[in-house]
């Protein structure tokens, strides 16, 4: 049964969801001094993709934290600035309209509970990474 | 303040699943006898760009129920099978990558938003279309 079981699963979306919020809160309550983070540059590969976004650490915990914000109040934003990534998403996702609609789902169920897992692991390597900068031992 | 309140918000993603899954518990409650739908068409318009999964009325009928369970568990079906749909969908996906976090987020919270609210139209149409079907006025 417990393998069946939601709350025990680590496949749970909502769970998902819940683990990622108490990273950002620990978070939190870890860094201090968030201005420590500043000019500090991210050394995670995705940054070289999507530079405007990961210029310093200290704008990944700005993100973290207004991510956490959306996924706790649930609340989908429609009417989204139409940065340049969001215009290439759009463009990608164009052909997605056309798919049955249960594949759809799937797509971004399983989509949003990756990009949370990835989240959440950024999450914790930042916390772990101002523990570097003032010295303290994990 | 109620326009900022996650329970009252037509953009609350967790309110929009609940949605959902009660569209899905009306339509179990009202189609009594499901095989009725049995080889009565779909004139969905999604229909001619998905041949495969909408063939008939019983065959949405039974992909709404299996949706409403994913949803309800809230677990995420990693292992999907590998079907056409799919294949398309991770071709379609790869770019995605190499997008911000921040806005592959966004992109999957609104899609999978988007496609619940249609999932829940979808259901009430098959719903409405199966009181026709027995001569009931709606």
């Amino acid at each position: 049964m417990a393998l069946h079981c939601p709350l025990f699963n680590k496949n749970n979306l909502l769970l998902t969801l819940r683990r990622y919020s108490s990273a950002v809160s620990n978070m939190e309550q870890t860094i201090l001094l968030p201005s420590l983070l500043r000019d500090v540059p991210s050394d995670e590969l995705d940054c070289e993709a999507a530079e405007e976004t990961c210029r310093d650490l200290y704008s990944n915990y700005v993100m973290l934290k207004s991510i956490r914000n959306t996924v706790e109040s649930s609340l989908v934003p429609l009417d989204d600035h139409n940065t340049k990534n969001n215009a290439a998403l759009n463009k990608i996702a164009e052909p997605l309209l056309d798919t049955d609609p249960e594949a759809l789902f799937r797509f971004h169920l399983r989509g949003l509970f990756s990009v949370m897992s990835d989240l959440t692991k950024k999450t914790q390597n930042l916390t772990d990474k101002y523990m570097d900068i003032i010295g303290v031992a994990n």
